[in-house]
């Protein structure tokens, strides 16, 4: 009954998942790694009860031991192992994105097609967010009626230095792209990209960003992205409806009156704010990939639309125009 | 149309009332003035447009240019100008406390109710506090069911160096008790006074208290006095109904994201909590007074009861025990 | 020391302005009034204690016994009465909008610069609420850092039948634009305006809409119009920082618990929303002019601004371009 | 590296843990059940890949497959089961209560430290509770100040039938009497119970009920249990120090605006609060337990500490009277 998982990569986010498929969730097992540095990967193979060390992904793929995959390594490889994967038959989860450039996501998308079924997750983890599903949840209910505005704000206290202008749009406001997608249960149409009034903090970065999409049906989507802005990592989500409104809210567990104020935690950055999301990503996924059920998380074709969308926004952020966002038809499988 | 006031004692709070008589209030004009200090009295005269200075609270009740009085004066004397003001026949707004004693206050009553309406208001101005308001309305329409708990928080940063044990009751408490009284729309019936852990900055006080008290339908009231606290100035109430609860909301206007905390500012003081309320107090009394209306506000009686609950109060903070509070019958003025 | 105030235009909020002066606020009489509707008038003025009806607003800025002019009556007639005033020397507060046209607004402040100083004010009155103050007073605090984007939502739970689409620009919007600029200390330089997915219960209206405008640092301003979102009447405001963000908070007084929910009130209409800000904004404008203050509350140049904001946004909505907002430069009187 | 579990009593608790040892936490198997009703044993077995049905408690206990054991047959029972665990030197985790008599836990306690060792674990699962560890976390941290006075609230929508008036303490207030001398560090010295006006949907219970707990360094406690009260499942706690409080902040990860309210949603009932912490309080003991670390959950010391506060509250409960709560020397195997 326990999955048999493989993982390709084993840096931060590799050693990560390990360390979430060996302690905290139910019914996974890791049996192989591989790394482009071996003796990172025979290191954490070490700490493992009895895990393969393979010489590359095609190999660990290989490996009858290994069920399902999991792709942690840089982005540019992994279009090559996702293929693989579905080459051989194999479940396998991508962390975002997807890959680099749209025509790989096709190649992708075009492989899972011809094999027939699903095969490939995207690692979006906000759809596991408990708030995110509860604010799904009500949007989904009606209870403020038909969808017209969402607000999306991605605000982090800082950046290292090696964040581009580019990145603003497709490292930051990419998970915004897709949770706005999953929440609407529609496609973005257009994006425009406007800059505000730079914070000194940022650098030569334009910061903040505030990013006007459109979807299918016409709702306005605005994304905000602020990345230096200091007072914590801060994600906030308001669907504007019908007849009400519902938003995401604190997430700070404790009151604290001091000090003249009275007020809860802002968290520290990602990892305090979405820690839970990964876990919860990762035991559904077991879960699906143990029982033969059919996948329900982010797809191939989510991580070809938030790459289409990206691809928009760099091009209207350096326009400064409404840029289009064309998508293929959607294949039969995604649908 | 303009009801002329004359004001016993000038100093601070009789200088703050001037103020608001004169520069926020509608349709009142402060005529005189009179302190036992005769300086004090003429410097605030000399900034009002026409007031005569009296020298002492007697001429001026007897002062035929004044219609109404304000007594502002210490506690002690309190008694005497109300008798006064009520044998004159002339609306007289008393600052809390009504008088000293039981006693005093049982005069007072004696007086008004043999003058066969009322002339007598007391300067509880919580019961004019926005938040307060809606928080009767809330109980009133009956939203959260028949009133089982009240749970009153009474939160002072700091306190004077004169501030002794029995002011935690009769001083600061004595407030809480009156507005559960108008709340509930009940008479309390017994007190206990539990202290807590003393606050390291409360030198000798007994600081924080818990008060528990049972009102006539057997309503728990829990009156928590803590007067050291330092994080600011903080009103709590919450009544515990059948089927909800309802509590006065934070008073912060504008909600501020910084140093990895959100929230909202409490207050400094009572100043900066309760001033609206003053100005809603007067206005509401001038207008009644103004047109012959019945008086609305805290009357004699309620003077009278928060005195029995401060004595019972009192007497339970030194023996430890319960202490019933024992009202005389309610003379039909006061239904 | 009463100030003498007639009021041309005795409608719905010119009654309201009179029982405000009368009865609510301190230091002014009304003296004088005067309507289209000459029954109206006199029917107003019974209720006063002495008050004279006039013809017209020109025979009543003539009256000597008027000190100062309240102008209530249609917008289009604004501009005579407010020249009229400035003519006769006397201080002149004008509801919104200061004048129909820009050209109007003109000749407004080229009377006033030619008088000398500043007679006319505006009745902008969110500038008086208390959250506003408050959320200006953190922002130049520092607390949240230099302002980089602002937020400003205006939603209604319904609109009447004879609601243009214009009107959500030139009625509804008009109050964002102002309380911006006030709140940023900034003009605004460009407006883009959005139509989104349009709410079914607003017919023909392109309801709600999107604007984003510039100011002249550079900060973003996204203003939500919600014209028929049936939950409420909710203003919202909040400004991004470098280092912070500060939002209005929520006006409910009471937390209510019951049904499965914990929360707090949303007005039911802009009275209950900010009736106290117009008595303040009174109050504030009769100190003033009673003592021959230097006016501090929205001027002619605001009122100017606001029209030519105004117009470049209805201009936005029909192209769906960006429209440069093109101000005169500022007299000096108005800096 | 998979910890072998049997489980006694396969009740409604018993399954919901075995299908949290399957499903949701890592590292643990259920090799064994039984079970009063054999046949409710064995369908449940059958569910399970590989799991032994045993005749009895002692007989599962003595199965050398089985590593460690859980207890969840009826109160009564728990005595003979956890003796029997710590006779075969095996780890055991007791639902609550550990024992029904005081008496009980003794031999408990006497037989743990006999064995020189900590093998009990109790299932006071709000220690694992998110909300409540950041609590913990702010007590501790000094920011409020040392501890006064802890307010802490347990209200529930309703109570079925069977519910008796004892039970309001010994099934519904043990929870807080457990988690107050966890947050506080200390054991609790006396208690008194009050009841309030009663609750007109509890019938012949006496509820709500105020008990005033002291602790040892003199910290006033407060708890209230309203178990009829309709809106949800409401669990309160708020601790007011010497320079701040902290309080558990509301649950509702999504604010919604309808119908003039703005809020977030309070639990149905504890299964919708607390079923992580049921998670994190498994994964935790199986962790520790597997690694043969020293427990660090809630001891047989803490089974028997909240029996006998339970046993004074009875006491109290009955008599009015404030009850002194006593206890024997603490173990050296328990500081």
């Amino acid at each position: 009954m326990t999955l048999k998982v493989g993982v390709i990569g084993t840096g931060m986010i590799g050693r990560d998942h390990i360390r979430r498929l060996t302690e905290v969730v139910s019914g996974a097992e890791v049996v192989a790694v591989t790394d482009a540095n071996e003796v990172a990967a025979k290191e954490v193979a070490a700490g493992l009860p009895s895990a393969t060390v393979h010489a590359n992904g095609e190999d660990l793929i290989a490996d009858s031991g290994v069920e399902a995959v999991i792709v942690c390594s840089w982005g540019p490889s992994h279009e090559q192992y996702v293929l693989a994967a579905i080459a051989a038959g194999k479940p396998v989860f991508c962390e975002k994105p997807l890959a680099t450039t749209t025509g790989a996501c096709r190649h992708i998308m075009d492989a899972e097609v011809s094999s027939g079924r699903r095969l490939v997750q995207v690692g979006f983890m906000r759809r596991y967010d408990a708030s995110y599903r509860a604010l799904k949840r009500v949007i989904d209910s009606g209870a403020v009626g038909v969808p017209l505005i969402y607000y999306s704000g991605h605000r982090n206290p800082s950046v290292p230095a090696q964040y581009t202008k580019d990145m603003a749009i497709v490292d930051t406001a990419v998970h915004d792209f897709d949770v706005t997608r999953w929440l609407l249960g529609e496609e973005l149409t257009s994006i425009r990209v406007l800059a505000a009034r730079p914070n000194s903090h940022g650098g030569d970065l334009q910061d903040p960003l505030l990013m006007i999409l459109e979807s299918t049906s016409g709702v306005l989507v605005n994304v905000e992205t602020s990345v230096n802005i200091r007072y914590g990592y801060d994600i906030r989500g308001e669907v504007v409806g019908e007849v009400g409104t519902a938003a995401l809210a604190e997430t700070g567990q404790v009151v604290v009156r001091t000090n003249n104020s009275v007020g809860v935690r802002v968290p520290e950055d990602w990892r305090e704010r979405f820690i839970a999301a990964y876990d919860v990503e990762f035991q559904e996924w077991i879960n699906e990939v143990a029982a033969g059920r059919e996948l329900t998380g982010p797809s191939a074709w989510d991580g070809y639309a938030a790459q289409v969308v990206c691809d928009a926004g760099v091009e209207a952020l350096y326009s400064g125009d409404r840029v289009a966002i064309e998508l293929i038809g959607k294949p039969a499988l995604y649908s």
